[in-house]
């Protein structure tokens, strides 16, 4: 039985969900997986911050945290927690507690599509303190993965982000695993699904803003749609697969970028009417050595798999030199399977040593 | 360097497609994967079968063969290589020069979906002497993995299979490495590619034996066309699927198979009218505990991703209970896509002790 010791830092709805996973998933993990895990540290934004090397009970984590109150001082206060100051306290306790890569850091903070903080730092400083990185945040992936990669390399330890692009479907393990020996020599996608929302209900004669504003009603956009409208979140997920799969150095500033928000329903129209539809589609290629990435709306023939995604189905395609291409698609999207990206990079991890 | 001695069993196309592989990927190989290949033992059905522990001059092999002609005695006899009464005797003789599960075998003999053999044999054989058993071939995982898998488990070494299914698209590799922890509750899938030309060809109002000549005459089905025409083939393919990822114990005559000989022109137009597509789709399921297997031509939506596959095209969709659905696609198939197969396999054998 492999037992990890696990650092929370971020606990929101991916966080929180990822606690609950592992709660529901406990015997067949043990049994199918030999893998037990318990959380020992979290960092949260607005509720404190905490090490317990006992183990914190997570789903009283999560119900103190959506109750508004605090860990500590708080909820856990009459046990052998202790409050820590930040991200970086809980880190260095854990590191120092579950050493010989026995921890591991769950890193879900928000996305910064500039430089990838808070989240490259979390990560760097769990890596230098010997303990293994995991992340479902593309931003350090997008604009740090080199670095963070040579880092995990020279302490041995691990960086795993599969949640990093299409949730849980193993877009970056699939690489590593399974296409080993095959030169991956570009990849195409349509890999944002507010966006693919937004596209077909303008399909259907409705305005942008009004297709925005069900998707926030929805609760499925952000209040601040600009990441996702703007092509900034395709433009990140393109960066992460270039640079991990392409051995790109590239960030999402790097992407030619065109977002929706200059579309208007008759541009989608013509399109249909041409035999062919409008998708914000995202592409990274070596040319003559050099990676060129774009995120544009771009027309596709009617007949082909990206004009055809149901609902808010993503896809991407990898163009190989040994395999012709190989396309994955998502069928659904969510928490839960975000969450399962956690744990799919967890397990994947080394036996401590 | 992991340094691995090869048999090959069967030396058909796919086999001779490798051994030119591995020639052309030699420095990737070693640079990138760490590893380098020796063939140290040859088995045909028409050729001779050879042993020789100081390594097989692979393109010399692949051109005897192709020159009709014998390998030992005949062409290598002046090498150190000795001739072998048969595919047994070469991997005894492997077994013995590599121990350690320094070893592996390649085996592609032709598809028995009755029974799995002469491959099933093979690849005991190669177990219980402790020589790590590779196949190309989807018979003996769909009629006997349950029994191959505890062979291998036995001898602690590993059964590799991922050439059975799609070519070099890495169905099981994907299951086994990228979807740990995660529950396949079914699979369907369009994975025959004879089946999928023909229905377009009669689509276009080609008759069914128009369209099968026209196969047989690129040279893209075999002479006996009965395997695809008669689903067959796909039954060999669901069940191997059934088997390794649902944990089955069924064979291709336990699948509810009907082909596609009785279907007409008018059936397909007919399907067309009514905003559909005939398209021979195979699926297995967990019904009440029981898994339940069937290939027949189905009425598939038009707009869905099996209605929409380009050309040859073949689709897989696992069905799990974490990640909804994921749908894998295929862009090309062919024999340099089965021989990477092979090598994928090897590249994820356990270092020898």
């Amino acid at each position: 039985m492999t037992e990890r010791d696990l650092v929370l830092v971020g606990f929101g709805n991916v966080g929180r969900r990822f606690v609950r996973l592992i709660d529901e998933l406990r015997d067949r993990l043990e049994q199918r997986e030999h893998a037990s895990f318990r959380v020992i540290g979290l960092a949260t934004g607005r509720h404190g911050s905490m090490f317990d090397p006992r183990g914190i009970d997570g789903a009283r984590a999560c119900a103190v945290v959506e109750a508004g109150e605090r860990l500590l001082p708080g909820a856990f206060s009459s046990t052998s927690g202790v409050a820590c100051r930040d991200a970086f306290d809980v880190i260095a306790r854990a590191a120092a507690s579950s050493p010989g890569g026995r921890a591991a850091l769950l890193e879900t903070t928000t996305l910064n599509v500039e430089d990838g903080e808070p989240a490259a730092s979390h990560l760097i400083a769990a890596l230098d303190a010997g303990v293994h990185a995991i992340t479902a945040n593309k931003g350090p992936v997008a604009c740090r993965y080199a670095e963070i990669a040579a880092r995990a390399a020279r302490a041995r330890r691990t960086f795993r982000f599969e949640g990093a692009v299409m949730d849980g479907i193993p877009v970056f393990n699939l690489a590593r695993e399974a296409l080993r020996g095959v030169e991956v020599t570009g990849v195409r996608g349509v890999v944002n699904s507010t966006t693919q929302f937004i596209l077909a209900e303008m399909e259907r004669g409705v305005s942008f803003e009004a297709a925005l504003a069900e998707m926030q009603r929805k609760g499925i956009a952000e209040a601040d749609a600009t990441l996702d409208v703007d092509g900034w979140d395709a433009a990140a997920k393109i960066a992460a697969l270039a640079n991990v799969l392409m051995d790109a150095r590239i960030t999402p500033a790097d992407v030619d970028r065109t977002g929706i928000t200059a579309l208007t329903p008759g541009d989608l129209r013509e399109a249909i009417d041409a035999g062919e539809r409008l998708r914000l589609v995202g592409s990274a290629r070596r040319v003559a050595g050099r990676i060129t990435a774009r995120v544009a709306p771009t027309r596709v023939p009617a007949s082909e798999l990206f004009a055809q995604l149901p609902g808010m189905a993503n896809a991407l395609t990898y163009e190989t030199d040994l395999l012709d291409e190989i396309t994955v698609i998502q069928g659904g999207g969510g928490l839960v399977q975000t969450a399962y990206a956690l744990l799919s990079d967890l397990l994947s991890l080394p036996a401590p040593e």
